[in-house]
């Protein structure tokens, strides 16, 4: 692997980044994030390079990029200096962060387990303090819960707030960009440079909303692992109310936004599928498969629940209220684990990143806890548009809590 | 042309639809939509056929689509049947309707006049009365333009509120699903299928406001032509209050869009146009070629300036006040003007749609006038997500005009 040109010799100690040679951009030379070095997942353009996708074939069937994409474009006039591209989930469709093409990256926090996905590359590269900040990409969590399993601090953005022109899509109305910094007043300078002028830092959020389906879906040993960042949020907005949001069930919220998603995924994607015939790693195959082959009723229905639920979490989050709940129901898993235990947890893990998934919310997550050594997120979530505010009482609990600000 | 096969021997008398069979669906049994038929524009993917985006070499160089647009989806599961895909401006970058390749449509209200773009084959569908509506879609004006032009209802919903997963790109910012109907209420009808339910159509609008740089930007005949109609919509709204939404003036709002939606369509586009150097129509490789070599710093003088406008518009927006002004400057430009003159209108054209472009506004065009025999638009322009209340103003208003319902 290339050293780093700018940056005094790189070394890329835990497979963070794409293989082959290390793609270096300079940012501005004065600008609010001169300074900071950055990564970007490997699903945005950057002109003059390829982009992988995180899939040989989809490298193989697309040209090379024309142009870098304004997201990244606006990090970089901001002076930023980007370090390389970070490995991703084929297509971005994957919540462990394995990739068998480019090597599966070492979560940096617990090396024993997976390091989660589809944005592996950008959480391990920040958990590792090999850049400041990493762009990632989050879909149903491939920020979040990559974020919560390597113990980085992870922004989903509002979706829409931030342009994924030049990015590789995968469920275009579920698509966010999103970024993982190792201390929250990174995250929210950058949140700074790429979300709407329109979010303003001061809004008042509150009150506090504890959803109770997430705790109890979550193990008992993470739950207690949050309990105490909890407590201290708590002491900042207020005792938490218990709310539930879908009597329906976390099930059906899973259920929904898989199907939903998997017809934009099908939508967006399936015709390359198809006609590339591509080879896929373990699980990526057939969650294509599924999304080929789900009826027209199920997308439907799924189509259907989400308008209900986006306009249930309109009206209850619309004063300025904030959920908090765990980010992933448990730690990583264990790099040894059986695919059904991975798919039992990825259910799980979905029910919950359904909620901001299916109603474009915007989410931070803490790295506020350990569970039996492995880091735990919590989860902090708003109405969109209120994301300035929400990185700034991420900020505000991370001063709290002792972690790096 | 090959007939309707369900919908008793179609002929295409204004050369709407793509050349070659024609793609038909049957909606569903019972549905809010059933009996009303409908056209696509050539971005959004059927299932089983070409997306031609307007461009032969794009035809050329993708795969046949695998699947339907979940947008499309919708309406067919509505019950509305699908009656085939129209012609669209290459890769729905311009704003006359001309396309070399597949010849331009016939605009029905003034055949020796354009229809506009770039969703031309939809509105001429619409406007001769072949499909009771046709989805089209709406980056820079690519909706309003043409319903103005070819004297139909026409609706750029707010921006995100439907789903363009299995459409073609051009600024992912700033991209809309949109569509025509001859009736105001069908228009309604469809928003009822395709928005988000959290537009509740009983929210109040107003006040009314108007935008006085679009009107003087008009021509006078124009302005004319709309003035008894603005009169009546005052009459349902209260008297306009005049309003300067761009000290800066309309040209800064075209610059900033132009570039900042070029920057998109680079990073969304270029990397095919680099690879494939496709042959283009006059006006489209210009486009790209200035999209191409823009400098990084018109970019991000465009995207600033854009976020700049967006707050200044949310906050000016927020309390459901509605805009008012001509939807073109001007009625379409005769099928023999010259490239100067239509880059002109272009221009003046785009200082005004740039409005709803850079903020991501909803926008219904009413066919509330004519201007020596020639259509033109009154656009009423509201905050995003406003879109039902919008479309139900719209009924109003055409009820009141005694236009189509």
């Amino acid at each position: 692997m290339a050293e780093a040109s700018g940056g005094g010799g790189l070394v890329d100690t835990v497979g963070a980044f794409v293989p082959g040679p290390r793609v270096e951009r300079r940012g501005a030379v004065a600008g609010p994030l001169t300074g900071l070095s950055f990564a970007v997942k490997d699903l945005y353009d950057v002109a003059g390079t390829p982009t992988t996708y995180g899939n040989p074939d989809w490298a193989r069937t697309h040209p090379v990029a024309a142009a870098t994409a304004p997201a990244v474009q606006a990090l970089l006039q901001a002076g930023a200096f980007l370090r390389g591209k970070t490995k991703t989930v084929e297509l971005a469709y994957g919540l462990t962060g394995e990739n068998v093409w480019h090597g599966t990256p070492v979560n940096p926090a617990v090396p024993d387990r997976f390091p989660g996905g589809s944005s592996c590359g950008s959480a391990a590269a920040v958990s590792a303090r090999l850049v400041d900040f990493a762009m990632g990409s989050d879909t149903g969590g491939s920020v979040r819960i990559p974020a919560s399993y390597c113990g980085v601090f992870g922004v989903r953005p509002s979706w829409g707030s931030v342009s994924l022109a030049g990015a590789c899509g995968l469920g275009p109305s579920f698509d966010t960009a999103g970024w993982f910094a190792a201390r929250a007043g990174v995250l929210a300078q950058v949140g700074e440079v790429l979300l709407p002028e329109d979010n303003p830092p001061g809004a008042v959020l509150g009150p506090l909303l504890k959803v109770e389906a997430a705790w109890i879906n979550a193990l008992p040993s993470t739950v207690l692992a949050l309990a105490g960042p909890l407590q201290v949020l708590e002491g900042l907005l207020g005792r938490a109310l218990g709310v539930d949001l879908a009597p329906e069930g976390l099930g059906l919220l899973y259920e929904s936004f898989r199907c939903a998603q998997a017809e934009e995924a099908w939508a967006t994607l399936g015709s390359w599928v198809s006609a590339t015939a591509p080879s896929f790693g373990p699980g990526v195959r057939e969650r294509f498969d599924a999304a080929r082959t789900m009826s027209a009723e199920q997308a439907a229905a799924g189509r259907a629940f989400r308008r209900v639920f986006q306009a249930r979490m309109k009206a209850l989050l619309a004063g300025g209220a904030v959920l908090v709940y765990p980010t992933s129901p448990a730690p990583a898993p264990k790099l040894t684990s059986s695919q059904a235990d991975q798919n039992a947890v990825r259910e799980l893990t979905m029910g919950v990143t359904a909620i901001s998934g299916l109603a474009g919310l915007c989410e931070v997550s803490i790295p506020a806890g350990r569970d039996g050594g492995a880091p735990v997120g919590l989860s902090l979530v708003a109405a969109p548009g209120r994301d300035r505010a929400l990185l700034a009482l991420a900020v505000r609990l991370a001063e709290t809590l002792g972690l790096p600000c």
